[in-house]
């Protein structure tokens, strides 16, 4: 790691083949390019080949506990020959020392985040819950800030659909967005839905998906695992 | 499969990481998000991870043998790293009893249908064909009800274009729809055509497309097998 | 290779899953749907499941040494579940000869043009970069004809986009165009950036991406290596 060490921009990896890395001052020509707002200076980048909702999650945790913005959070068509997303997230600030430590304590939270992704060969699940959502998840998906907030996905889409109308049903929380391979994703195989409500309940919802999406990867013959370790 | 037996949306799993399920009453939240008819409460899913085209003529026989609706047609881009689409089909009813009826019509339909897909390293071809095109084909490409229909689909997406090109100088068919990476797929590496006409000459039409498409699948030295047996 | 020998569509394989086709005589129907342009009836299709920058340029030196045009450029979302593009490339002409030619021309270039593509497990770098852009690097991404002209891509899409800042920090470089998952990109896991300029400029770019890609992969703890050898 003598050469990364060389290298201004780079601040680590975390799981999911995620690379954060920050760019102090950002040339003015692409900086134009992105549509970013003048002033800001510098940019902090969180990017992973599988995840999404652990990413956001984690950038909730980044902006809360550092002076940033999230500027961009773009889904790519991804997971490595899986059913769904990787993630771009890019985070803003005048200064390069508030990226570069809002990067740090989001690749910090990702290994906690992936607790709730599932993943086998015919499909996956993948769950974020949150107690106070903050700027990430109100970029991506409009979740009101400092609210309980939880995302739910599941693939092949019909195992999505399924887990979307068991959380509907578990508890008392509202849905905030619905996306399919046709609408909202980048025609990943998911069905995603996001909720809000009282913690409790977003919880719950949350734990009546993960647990009908599981039952349901087990019916088709599939031993799924946590990527990390629970933690909803 | 205990577990599965305990699960009342499930119903079964097919080839293509198929999975069929049913909800009787769908949230009513949700089934506001997904824009479903108001007078259908139970819905039936098929999703699979390769597919689409084999999909939609299992459904055309499900919607012929039951009563019921389709609601709806997806097609994400998936095939597990391959150059195609997965595909979610919803179909609705007011009774669970048929939607449930016709996801395990289309499930056992399923191991005919794939007959004429041909999988290999470098691409795929994905044939389809039916005497009598019924409302899944409707939905998905506008096929005329009742009148035969042909699928054409070859990857990388040139085979696909040749494949098509020859389709429509080997007999007296109509083309239904066009579509390549930019436009009428979710990016997938394929062109894909829809054929009508006569049944005889839309099962030449699709013959003579399969026999060029194994030519240069071949000429690209793979090695390519129908994933079960063919039909067409 | 007889049964290659034996259609005449065929005309080559190259690096990258690409195969080279022609097509004498369009079929009406298609070539209508195509919304090819009237004078041409023959057409040449390039075609690979990794690419997209390669083939551009590959297809730049084609369209350079015979009478042809570049009818379209398309890029679907492929690299066999890597995180980038395939691609789709016609070119017209009115004699079949001609296009024959260009596709062989074409073939033949790849293995150079493939010289700057690094794949890895966790991602990939594709660099392209031509003295004097003609009619493929103008209808994919606008390049001023006759002029210099680099293709700097990186995945994930935060590699990417620390190569583009690093490309136009280290020459007097004009960007032509910028894509990321949501914009200009088939939903890839890419940031790509297209520069023009004075050719020792542009080279120059291009080779500074090089590196600090190359560096940030190392630091993903990946060893990445040319498909072919460097030209850059």
């Amino acid at each position: 790691m003598n050469t990364s060490a060389s290298i201004t921009e780079f601040v680590g990896t975390a799981i999911g083949d995620t690379i954060g890395l920050v760019i102090a001052n950002v040339d003015c020509f692409l900086h134009e390019k992105m549509g970013l707002d003048k002033k800001y200076r510098s940019i902090g980048i969180i990017s992973g080949r599988t995840g999404a909702g652990p990413h956001i999650m984690a950038a909730d945790e980044a902006v809360k506990a550092t002076n940033t913005e999230v500027a961009k959070i773009e889904m790519p068509r991804d997971t490595k020959g899986g059913a769904g997303h990787g993630c771009l997230i890019i985070l803003a600030a005048e200064d390069v020392t508030d990226v570069r430590r809002a990067v740090e304590v989001a690749l910090k939270e990702l290994d906690r985040t992936f607790g709730d992704v599932y993943a086998c060969d015919s499909g996956h699940l993948e769950l974020s819950y949150t107690a106070s959502a903050s700027l990430a998840s109100a970029k991506a998906f409009g979740a009101p800030i400092g609210k309980a907030f939880g995302i739910i996905a599941g693939a092949p889409a019909a195992i999505g659909l399924v887990m979307a109308d068991t959380a509907m049903k578990a508890a008392n929380v509202q849905m905030v967005t619905y996306a399919s391979p046709d609408s909202g994703t980048a025609h990943t195989n998911e069905v995603i839905i996001t909720v809000t409500g009282d913690s409790d309940a977003v919880r719950q919802s949350v734990i009546a998906a993960r647990e009908i999406g599981l039952s349901l990867l087990k019916a088709m013959g599939q031993d799924t695992k946590s990527l990390t370790k629970s933690y909803i």
